[in-house]
């Protein structure tokens, strides 16, 4: 049932709250396993990383983070060369890391237990500490998320970059450099729990229009794609997540003013400057440009805009999402939809 | 100027009639080729691929080609790590194959110096012999497509898919079992030129949505993206190409009965139950469904459908995407746009 606005807080306003308490709890519980993780990876130089949906996008997060901060080549699996195709691969130079909430999509499990038949060292992060991913992998990391009874992923999903951040550190050849960040991270998510008549601004354009085009790159990639699906499964309207390199091969033909472009940004690094150079493309198309992140030149260059976290590029993401929590929570309720429980998906995929 | 019925035929439409003889060169001068890449790649058990556009869908299939055939991990490269974040990896353990057509691509020139600077041996796929991409690459392996001046790359991407087939042929344990299937592709691509009443019905249906669903899994990955991205960036209609198994994570929420599906598939393998499985769902939603490719039962599923090529699954790829192209062109011109010339496209995307 769609919730009118003296309704009480929709169950996902109500987890989105939840994710500074969340995000400490996963942190504290995790950031103490990283000698554990790194004895594991002794001697392995390749990251391999196994998702689908949301936990896929916390899993690009992952690959950029392990290339660019541990020096680590990373990868995703495409998961049915493992379950459809049976491939033998030799992964003895590998750590697979397989990213599940439920820790039972069959697919997932599935596929770490053809990642271990072919030699990689497994890890799970899972928010079920008895699930099948959990039991199949060496180590498991359990977000600390608590139930997430929404369908749409919001604790759930960054608690797993949370954790992915954490296991990814722990494979860097010097570790400690990403302790402070990591302890200002719960005070930067709850700073971004209150949000003015900016973010409901962003909710009005965006309810006014049938296209949505949601671009972003490098570490914020994943926060990109992420900020899309939810999007899209909340509020029930085809909508893009696409680096904006990919951007001006060829999709940026259907840019125009019928759409609305919602750029996602960290606070600094070399992604911002071609993050400016799309505003501006957009924009000279006749797209309203909304922005989320970024610094202050970034937001400038957008009709509307909300900050991210203070938080370095590299750790962003972990808060990053919430701006866009919030906005697509405020959509759906405008749209007259339920937040909770968008139709035809279930909370648990299954695919093969 | 859009064309007319009877009008000469559009530059798209000869460069997809090209495409025989334009496979058949390609294949007789790289096939000579593999045991120069064989020994390139000694030694060495990775396979990193580097694209952007069409070339990234074909890398995709060189991607599930080299796990699939030849036993090798395979990952897309995340450009940014290397043109903007100089990440340092050791990828000495790798074989790097950049794809440009035009060869001239700054960011794919810029990432191939990289990955030879972190270690990796260099294969380049490219159209154009005396491009920057290949006098940089250990092995540059011209495809033989010939000018192509339309915008939508057609020949220029069946010719890579079969440079990248050949290229991961070299890297399989026993070679020569695919060499049948490379013999009969530029028969089987003739055939796929001559094209009845299924494909004009199948322009209709799609010219009269606004919505189109690109959907297929596998080695029909590559296919399928690149059947999405030549819609759209064709006829300026966003459309989106998913695998099945991403598609029931969230979008198939927002799949109802203003969604024409289009489900593209090899003619055998793995994935067909999955892709019949889809076409029940999807059309139980209200969609109407389009087949390419697949087998008869798979083609029986869909309310239209054409065959692909009689090739095995894994070089169908090099002559699947024919059907889709044919479709592109005249959707093009039925909705009254040039088909050579997209708005706000040109035919070499520099991106940084």
């Amino acid at each position: 049932m769609p919730k009118d606005p003296a309704s009480p807080p929709t169950q996902m306003a109500r987890e989105i709250a939840e994710q500074p308490a969340a995000l400490d709890r996963t942190l504290s519980a995790l950031l103490p396993l990283r000698g554990e993780i790194a004895s594991l990876a002794k001697d392995r130089r390749r990251l391999l990383l196994v998702a689908r949906g949301s936990s896929d996008n916390a899993a690009i997060y992952g690959r950029y983070l392990a290339e660019v901060h541990a020096g680590v080549a990373g990868a995703l699996a495409a998961p049915s060369v493992a379950t459809l195709y049976a491939a033998r691969l030799d992964l003895s130079d590998t750590v697979t890391i397989c990213v599940s909430q439920s820790g039972s999509t069959q697919e997932i499990v599935e596929t770490l237990e053809w990642a271990k038949r072919c030699g990689a060292a497994t890890i799970a992060v899972t928010n079920v500490a008895d699930s099948p991913l959990a039991a199949e992998a060496d180590i498991a990391l359990i977000t600390q998320a608590g139930p997430e009874l929404a369908v749409p992923a919001t604790k759930s999903y960054t608690t797993q970059v949370a954790a992915l951040a954490v296991a990814v550190d722990a494979l860097a050849p010097v570790r400690g450099v990403l302790d402070a960040g990591f302890a200002a991270v719960p005070e930067q998510a709850a700073l971004l729990l209150d949000q003015g008549p900016e973010l409901d601004a962003m909710v009005e354009r965006i309810s006014a229009t049938e296209e949505v085009l949601v671009s972003g790159r490098g570490l914020a990639f994943g926060t990109t794609l992420e900020v899309a699906l939810k999007l899209e499964e909340t509020c029930l309207r085809p909508v893009r997540g696409l680096s904006y390199a990919d951007l001006k091969h060829g999709p940026i033909a259907v840019v125009d003013h019928d759409l609305v472009s919602l750029l996602v940004a960290g606070p600094s690094g070399p992604t911002l400057p071609g993050l400016l150079d799309l505003a501006a493309t957009v924009r000279a198309k006749g797209s309203t440009v909304l922005g989320i992140g970024g610094d202050a030149g970034f937001r400038a260059a957008c009709d509307l805009a909300v900050p991210g976290p203070d938080l370095s590029e590299l750790l962003a993401p972990l808060a990053l999402p919430i701006p866009a929590q919030l906005l697509t929570e405020r959509l759906a309720r405008r749209l007259g939809l339920d937040p909770d429980a968008p139709r035809g998906l279930k909370k648990v995929t299954q695919t093969d």
